[in-house]
């Protein structure tokens, strides 16, 4: 029997990340393929602590709970996004997600209709261009160099497409690491403004900085005013961990409102428990939370060190890569002609691996461009990762010349 | 400014229920209208012993989980599948969701096309026709009685509609606490094979049974055998507690992948520590967790019974219910003429509530029915909410006759 499954699912392919932990499995592989977040890190004490605080509280806890999620955690996280990202947002326009994986989804289900356009950088996150493709949405890059989207290609696609939304990751984007400036972001929100179009702002890195000097978020520029047009994500899975699973949107309270109901008919809501521990974690009293980050930010910043040492090596002379600003991820551009598909399988036998670039454009790739993750990894492996690399790019360079 | 929303979730009412919940806040209301468990027998202290082996394990434990959910619990899954259900299904056809809505939502939308034919009861889940809603697929409701659906005219309907699959509730059915006769089962399979039109068989409350004669889940009446047209759904839900927001699916390898690939696009995977709690709260050695069912099927038999007694007296000898063999409801049908949604404004004035039957059908709906909770509340709040219903209903009947 031939089971006949809908045209969406079938339009999309399997994550490349997943295809390569296929690859790499069995084997003893260093990989900066994932964008893993360091699990040496993860406060489980305060977490044991935090949970052992929400059993006290009774079982009436653990019972069926609101889809716009536990009041007490959109309180906190009220309060945490006025203190550290300026952003200003009532309980009823915060809905807790399933990770913000769970965000991009219930954002385009709730707004797109088949066909439906939607600008992006180019690359982007491979994740949400999954969701987009799920959805059948029609997706168009705009040109963006170091600082963001170009405002002369913006503005032009704006008027040609009458996009539904704006997808961007302004600060420490995946995969490039790029952090735009605070004129791209206002000629963003000018341009969308004037045309009514809304924008999506994936924040899920920028707690992790490794300078003081940020950035302001978009959704901060804009403010809180009425039909303000910048939805903005972020989740618990880089700062606290990605196994409670907690991410969240603030949003217009319309829109919080329907994409409620999408997550009514998705899951109903997402687990109690997870939310329950994080209140506790956001409560000084248990953890404290900005403490935490400031540690993890700077054992991040010796893991990005580390690995830029290793990209001055003269093997690497001809590539280009950012020196990340925060973040989990370096882009490096190999010389033209050198296809980051191939020099993965060279690195793979060498036992390390990471992602082709290929994946995270929405138009025609960069053939030569890859992805490495520096935060899960510890220094020292690393460096024995890098060496394997750096060894394959030289023999793949001397493969290529022949 | 006006956002434009997609049609799929324009098109979609928000639950009757939550509009009911809404209706009766702040008011000292029993509420016979929830689905909730009753959470004084959650088992929070095994809970919190399974959590702290949880947080025994490391911080490995909560990094990233596999979206088809972590191997130990689908492992614990497909043996208590095998011991309780006689479902024999290896690991890779089984997938955690978080809870079962999420099952039916990611089997809808792995299947459907806009448009495509759905067979139902009539009434049934009203979740999963939100669901069915959401991703506008074409209900057609099967004629029913108390059996089950009846085989002509399921017969003809495979014929006519050419659906992609049948949605059945065979086991203490919600809302109408229906169980499927065994020769109803066999005829659906039949019928469907011969068809090759799928089944999703949802069953919540399969484990909440107040008899010892059990009738085969339609699952393992089809067996382990190549091209399966069953997939079976269940949840921890109503066994353990709603606030670990776990749920599973068992079906074909190839339905299992493509639901997996909706899941990845949808939010990853569910959440790791509820699920590790599970593993743990599965092992004997931490919890005996048939002896916990047996132990919360007597409590909620007892509460039936209750409300049973209730549903005796004399007010209500116009009306028919059933007299439920298991799961969490007693479906009503006051006497012709009678709207239980002008009944509810009656009893929520007497602060007694319930869900009207109207949202549970596919078809026109019969406006004299309604679905009473019976887990949730203790026996005398039930005896004191009942009073209050009765009240309503012999006033009601009493207005309605002037």
């Amino acid at each position: 029997m031939k089971y006949s499954f809908s045209k969406r699912v079938q339009s999309v392919e399997s994550s490349v990340v997943r295809e390569i932990l296929k690859l790499t499995q069995g084997k003893s592989i260093i990989s900066f393929a994932g964008g893993l977040p360091a699990d040496e890190w993860f406060p489980v004490d305060a977490m044991r602590v935090a949970a052992e605080r929400v059993f006290n509280q009774g079982p009436q806890a653990l019972q069926y709970g609101l889809t716009e999620g536990v009041t007490a955690l959109r309180e906190s996280i009220s309060q945490r996004m006025a203190a550290n990202r300026n952003i200003h947002a009532d309980v009823n326009e915060i809905l807790v997600t399933s990770g913000s994986q769970q965000a991009l989804d219930l954002y385009v289900r709730a707004l797109l209709d088949p066909g439906d356009v939607v600008l992006v950088e180019d690359p982007t996150y491979l994740a949400c261009l999954q969701v987009l493709g799920m959805n059948e949405a029609r997706v168009i890059p705009v040109e963006s160099d170091d600082f963001g989207m170009l405002p002369d290609d913006l503005e032009q696609k704006l008027k040609q497409y009458n996009p539904k939304f704006v997808y961007v990751v302004p600060t420490f984007s995946n995969p490039t690491g790029r952090v735009w400036s605070l004129e791209r972001r206002e000629a963003l929100l000018r341009l969308c403004r004037e045309q009514e179009t809304l924008i999506l702002e994936d924040d899920p890195y920028g707690d992790i900085s490794f300078t003081s000097n940020k950035v302001p978020t978009i959704a901060s520029l804009e403010g809180k005013q009425a039909d303000r047009i910048v939805a903005y994500t972020s989740t618990f899975s880089k700062t606290v961990a990605p196994g409670l699973r907690t991410g969240w949107v603030v949003a217009d309270k319309r829109i919080i409102n329907m994409m409620a109901k999408v997550k009514q008919s998705s899951d109903l809501h997402s687990s109690v428990l997870d939310q329950l521990i994080l209140v506790e974690m956001l409560n000084p009293a248990v953890f404290n939370i900005d403490d935490h980050i400031h540690k993890l930010a700077a054992v991040y910043k010796e893991r990005m060190e580390t690995m830029a040492a290793e990209l001055k090596n003269d093997l690497w002379k001809n590539a280009r890569w950012n020196l990340p600003q925060g973040g989990m991820f370096f882009w490096v551009e190999l010389p033209e002609g050198l296809h980051a598909d191939s020099l993965l399988k060279c690195a793979v036998e060498k036992g390390v691996a990471f992602v082709p670039g290929k994946p995270f454009y929405a138009s025609e790739a960069k053939r030569n461009t890859l992805r490495l993750n520096y935060s899960f990894a510890e220094p020292s492996v690393i460096r024995t990762g890098m060496s394997r690399l750096s060894e394959a790019v030289s023999e793949f360079t001397a493969r290529s010349s022949d």
